[in-house]
């Protein structure tokens, strides 16, 4: 295990093959998925040599809080796909590495339970909790909507995180007994595969009248002081409009390969919205990292931070607990040497100049 | 059967292996079947988030009519070859679906039993007929050529696609037993392989001496008052020249690379040719669609819709009638969820900014 | 056998393998070869349609000779090594197929013995006699190099190509019992390995001394009234001064990518020459010509005609005259049909427009 | 043996299996090391024919000294892993050959033991000394670093090449028994691995603070009177920084892709250092150099002379000294060839213009 390749090669034989091919497919041929690791190895560093290294650090200032390094672990849903422990293994994991896990809507356990016990792990620890946020999937029911934001801000998270781009989405997986999405216990499952009029297949149904538009962003701005964070925007417009409404950070993602195939990739897309946001809005990037290098090559064109998506469930089902805070402290190990390497001491320094 | 791609891979079993051959291969080494395919890989969206989609809708004005879908079926001689219903199962199946089958010159069964074909289905599944087009070969004979539209005006055909790009070609495939061009069984075979002068090999043969020229289309434009719809331009001067001798629509197309390899691919050709007819003259296009995705992108370069053509081979050898139409039926559901998922509520709304 | 590449492909069967070796092998580790193929491929042609083929040719003139098509076969030594009949069965074939075969200084048959056949054959076949050319490489002693262009006047040669490209070149086939330069037998061997001074390898022996310059084009030009054509330039310094010393053609050629691995191009090459040369000087190509969509794509970059060379010694191999005569008409039925397909009634069509 | 990918072909069976992935491997993925490769690859010569070589000479000035041809072999750690005989094998063959291997820090053999084994060779084989270089590596206590370069100047070391890229990089590789660092011997082992304060792993620990800087240049530039050659640099702001310094030479070097995966390539590097110079200070290149034609590419773009690696324990490890003198004779003659062949009769005609 000396890297998060390690980590993926194993993990196969951890899951049930349906659960492994849902984890790790992209949409339809998976041009994307792959797209979206090829961005990184495309690009190459201009190194600086022979600067002062002392006093260096990773740290980051993120929405008024402070983070050990520039690496989130995105929303996933069902972690106890890959272990029974599911999202309790994964977030003592990440509190012991001083990183914040962002809890999925379709988390396999309840919003209260996870922050609880990454209060507990801190508190075991004696370290400080690391900031927790939520990421939010809009009911079809706006009501059911506040419901999870209102039990979200109560559960002490911090930031609401609101995915857009994966409203309309195909999948034929289905979820393995003892697996559910926890947190929507309590709502009927409200979209039913009704057919639409006229021969139309998607547009007409619920599944496309129910889609979150920016009415849905606006009203959410109004019912909660928690910064948003919108997780799904490639387009400098789409980053331009959601400053205008107020949004707080946004996340540069094409949901890792798994919605639209043929997506632009965040690294592709980010140097126009970085263009378009004038440093508005912090920007963050997902989709395909796997290296420290991957973590420098985002922040050198502009990310503030990087979200690591799969490699949570690889380490989850090879190792547990353990295995993700193995895979996160490999992560940020090869992200602080390479920012030494590439003669960077803080996160400062790491800009467009870093590329060749 | 998830995708176009399934019936492709099991539709070999259900062939001959010469007819097979037929089917899927290309001139040359295929590299241009190779690029037509490559063709769509190489674009990538850049979609737009959280609009609204509701009463979104795939419909399409065409030469005058309705179309559910920008999707055609593209001519595609000897359905037989596939499966004995030939032609008249892939029209049932295309008028279940909404879809226009474009009759070719050289399909199994006559031109007027496809007609009569497609509006028993359309009075059985009590819904509109879509258009009927014939697609017209010149004969090398003017006035077996004329004698083949006039069937197609009297059996009610709406729209005339002269196909120009495959006059000389070149194929060592023979029919087998009970296959032929139905439509043509009164005509001589004329193209004798004559010997040319001076140790020619193609040049001085009648094979190129009858090849049609423009004017053919300007003498075949004064014979009829269909729309006549162009298959096979790829420059713009020839795109220019056919608006100018009043042609009604065109396909840009390399015949799926079964001609000249080499050929540049429809997708590269396209934006010289929208640029060209300042919108005077729609353009259709074809080669290597095979997913929604390859639909939108076609769309967003300046197509007005796209025709698919070995897949319906596929599909009929497969499955027959009911494989032809679960076949445009993913076809038109993938093209949905494209849209949607890239934000787009109808056709006007997918344009060039759609594409990073 | 329905292409070039399925000569190629049994060939080796009747090749020793080091010979095989020899005939087949580029420089060092080959990358110039596969560049010479991969140039035509990365090519794509605009095609015109609907034009009138009537009447159509491939005839060139070429130095004041008439030649049925753009077509030669290029100066390749030792064709004994592919069939005992040797240049003798080679030159019967292009005689059949009126095309001329350059006929090298390392013919393993005298250059009179396979002139005197040509005339034979062109008598037999009842047909013009393609125009005779001889490949010179200089000599180590100018005696000699005087000797074989008089030996060439003599027996009736026209065009004399003098092969620059190639007199450093490294090598580790010996040619088996039965197959020698037949036109060298008379003069010494004179190039021995002397060790340089110095510690040096190549610099300071006889063989970088000896290597042909300018003053020997020069000098040439001064001894004889035949077109001299030099086989070997890339650069358009170089056209530009051959075009000044009187040279009669160039054929612009990276020696099939057996000398200087890592070599331009030659199609990479001609742009920059035709555009040195303004006209001044017929380019002809070779390198990698195997299919008449290659001869198309040479001629639309501007060259006059190509030349094939390792196809040669394939289709000689297997099939002996025979095969060489069914190689030629392959290459041209193929380059017609391109012609055709793409537009083209003549030569003078071919131009930079055709190519997308 | 016909290349130097014979001898790293056959070297494999000559190293203990976690040795060969020592010497073999690059950082991470190993993309920097590919990129290595194919940087030289990437690049096409257009070659000038017919020029006058009489009198050619690979002879290259550098630092005051002259070298036989611009081949250097690079500062390579512990050739006892390759063979028992190590660097003293290694500096016999490279006297043989005329060429300069750069001691390195290290060595697995004293420097004084090297130097010494070199006069004996020149003296042996009757031929001048090569120019001795020895590699310094900083060593955390300044006290350790001058007594390295007061040794070499005792040595007769006459220019010292400072390797700056190389002071935080990740390995695994436990030397075998037998095998040290000779020259370190008399040092403390200074560098432990201490845990950082706040959980960070690699800044804060004394390995980040004790890499080297800009200060240390100047320190050492102070200290000594011998020619300072900075080994890895890659950017042009600190080829000027070096040039600042007073620096007499600087190798462009991502060291051998070990490092830091993702690093520009040196032939990607270089032209921009050339700019930034102005000819201040002769460049030197490593990284990927097999063939004669990479030493040809390399000059072209502006190097004085390339250093190869990995190729001296490949050959050692086959053969001894026998085989890196080979090795070293091969390289030399494929670059007189290559040099033969482009047309080029000294160093001073390798150019930009050499490069298509
Ligand atoms: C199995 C799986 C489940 C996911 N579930 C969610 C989710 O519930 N909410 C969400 O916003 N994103 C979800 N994502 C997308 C991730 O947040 C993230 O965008 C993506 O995985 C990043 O790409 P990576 O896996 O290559 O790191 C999921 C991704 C995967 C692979
Ligand atoms: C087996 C076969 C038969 C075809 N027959 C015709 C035909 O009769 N008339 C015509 O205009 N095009 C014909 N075409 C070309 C198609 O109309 C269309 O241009 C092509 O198949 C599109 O590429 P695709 O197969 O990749 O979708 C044929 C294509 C195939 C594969
Ligand atoms: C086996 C062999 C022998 C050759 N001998 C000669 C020769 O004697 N004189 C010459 O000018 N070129 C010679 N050539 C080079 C050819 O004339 C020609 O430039 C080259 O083969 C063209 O590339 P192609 O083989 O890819 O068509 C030889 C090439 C081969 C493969
Ligand atoms: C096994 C090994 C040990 C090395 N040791 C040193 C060293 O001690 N000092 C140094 O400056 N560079 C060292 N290098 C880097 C080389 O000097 C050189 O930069 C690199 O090998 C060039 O790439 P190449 O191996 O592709 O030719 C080492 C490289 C290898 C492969």
């Amino acid at each position: 295990m000396r890297s998060l390749a390690d980590y993926e090669r194993r993990a196969k034989d951890h899951f049930a093959p349906d659960a492994w091919d849902h984890v790790q497919s992209g949409a339809d041929a998976g041009l994307t998925l792959g797209h979206n690791r090829a961005q990184f190895d495309a690009l190459r560093f201009m190194p600086r040599m022979l600067r002062d290294l002392t006093g260096g650090t990773t740290a980051l200032d993120l929405l008024g809080h402070r983070h050990a390094a520039p690496i989130l672990l995105a929303p996933v849903a069902y972690h106890r796909l890959a272990h029974p422990a599911g999202e309790v293994a994964s977030i003592r994991a990440a509190t012991a590495l001083d990183t914040t896990m962002v809890v999925s809507t379709l988390a396999s356990i309840t919003l209260e339970e996870i922050a609880d016990c990454a209060r507990g792990a801190a508190h075991e620890l004696a370290r400080d909790l690391s900031p927790l946020w939520f990421q939010l999937y809009f009911q079809p029911d706006r009501a059911h909507s506040l419901e999870l934001v209102r039990r979200a801000e109560a559960a002490g998270y911090q930031v609401l995180m609101v995915t857009v781009d994966a409203a309309i989405k195909r999948s034929e997986f289905a979820l393995p007994a003892g697996v559910s999405a926890a947190n929507l216990a309590a709502f009927p499952r409200t979209i039913q595969r009704a057919q639409a009029a006229g021969g139309q297949i998607v547009f007409g149904t619920p599944l496309a009248d129910a889609a979150p538009t920016w009415d849905d962003i606006a009203w959410l701005r109004g019912q909660t002081q928690l910064p948003i964070v919108i997780k799904g925007l490639l387009s400098p417009e789409d980053a331009r409009e959601a400053a205008l409404q107020g949004v707080d950070g946004i996340v540069v993602s094409n949901h890792g390969g798994r919605v639209l195939d043929g997506l632009i990739t965040p690294m592709a897309a980010l140097p126009a919205m970085v263009a378009a946001l004038e440093g508005k809005v912090p920007l963050l990037l997902d989709g395909g990292v796997r290296r420290g290098t991957d973590v420098l090559k985002a922040l050198a064109l502009g990310a503030s931070a990087v979200l690591v998506g799969r490699p949570q469930l690889h380490a989850l089902a090879v190792a547990g607990m353990p295995g993700v805070a193995h895979m996160l402290h490999m992560l940020r190990a090869e992200f602080e040497l390479a920012m030494a390497q590439a003669g960077c001491r803080e996160l400062s320094q790491i800009g467009a100049g870093l590329l060749a």
